[in-house]
């Protein structure tokens, strides 16, 4: 892209590259990934090191991501208008559904996790902001792909998870436009066995989609024996999408 | 320093402006607040948004954080060894004490919370975790000073919080000798009125410190009469503390 840095770009690849791995990486590990000569990646290492966006173990000399990485990353839930304008009505969400709640938007042809609020009893569960999941097997993902919210499309390559993840662009396509057609999205066993979610689009200023909302949770308590999600479970998701998209100035 | 690139130090400037400032900035105020050219600033905040670390705002064409942050975030957390060997302790701390619970290691200059488990009640609470707090006044804070953690030293500007905030440095160098002496640190009311806390020191293989574990609370459940903390409480903490470093390597 013509205007651009290239160190900047091969600094988030970098970090993009330790993220994605085991936790750490040596520096002929890192240049080799991505294909850099070793001096290049080096310099672009001590300068991630100084600016605290990567650190050095002291022992194995392996890189890591670095501390102030979670400080913007907070910073940008503290200031993320879909986030703040969802939790009052998130909360009530999980209450009524009995179900636990997330917030998605569209990173990088992905579902990016904003909020998370737990299902309300007192299992174990973890906080699932900031996780990556996949847009074509998730109900959340659906509503992102069904409005081309951020303007993503269908990736070329569709992972399969389970036996009923949709893998085909056809029907994929399909179960978009019921989407659209229906105004919330579902989804069943298509990521995880025993599992199943409903998801309904947020739309921001001006009506284009820019998040969705949805529970997930066991099948057998989000759908009927006919695996059709209960009624009033997509009127909960719709109901709380809907005061979302109202309180970040969408008209009807 | 000699061998880093300039870009990305001047990304990095970028971007914590952004999480210092109110949520949006324009480029023309980016660029004035870190001394930069308009077109050297255009084409770093092109880039940035490139990869998905800054965001630009359809209407206003300010620019905010971008979502790619808070997973590299997550991501950090998820491999950040202070953090996954001391959730096990923390849980019981909290449970044990009835107080919330932090874990907080240094960056650039103050505490970095990189764990936070809620008080054991229903009262409201906000998450903290990626939250920076001050070192001088907090107890997780006077342990990191304390064991110069990260090779932190004494801030020159000590900024005052409550009239209780130790802000001469002499008193808080004593203050830092009796935490070594006592190897845990308490702070009654110097960050914010009615709150105490209680930290110890966390260390990592070979014994150095590299983080702090601390309940806090109000005063009158941390202290008695005579605003000492209670025994029980500061043993709580400091077993947890040595369970930690025992998860991390550390000999006695």
């Amino acid at each position: 892209m013509p205007g651009t840095v290239q160190s900047i770009e091969r600094a988030a690849a970098i970090l993009r590259t330790l993220a994605g791995g085991p936790g750490r990486l040596g520096l002929s590990e890192i240049a080799r990934t991505l294909d850099l000569a070793k001096g290049t990646t080096h310099g672009i290492l001590r300068t991630l090191q100084l600016v605290g966006f990567v650190e050095q173990d002291r022992n194995s000399g392996q890189y890591q991501l670095g501390g102030a990485l979670l400080h913007l990353g907070t910073s940008y839930l503290d200031i993320n208008e879909l986030r703040s304008r969802s939790i009052n009505w998130a909360d009530p969400l999980a209450a009524r559904s009995g179900e636990s709640v997330r917030i998605g938007t569209v990173l990088e042809g992905q579902v990016l996790v904003v909020h998370h609020v737990f299902r309300p009893d007192d299992t174990f569960q973890t906080l699932d902001v900031g996780t990556l999941l996949p847009l074509h097997a998730t109900a959340l993902g659906k509503v992102l792909l069904a409005y081309r919210a951020g303007g993503v499309g269908v990736p070329m390559e569709i992972e399969r998870f389970t036996r009923k993840t949709i893998t085909d662009p056809k029907p994929l396509a399909a179960a978009l436009e019921g989407v659209r057609e229906a105004g919330f999205a579902m989804e069943i066993e298509e990521l995880t066995l025993g599992q199943a979610a409903i998801a309904a689009p947020i739309r921001g200023y001006g009506g284009l989609v820019v998040g969705a909302i949805g529970i997930s949770g066991p099948v057998e308590r989000l759908c009927d024996s006919h695996y059709r999600p209960h009624p009033k479970l997509i009127t909960n998701v719709r109901d709380a999408a809907r005061a979302v998209s109202r309180d970040l100035g969408a008209t009807r």
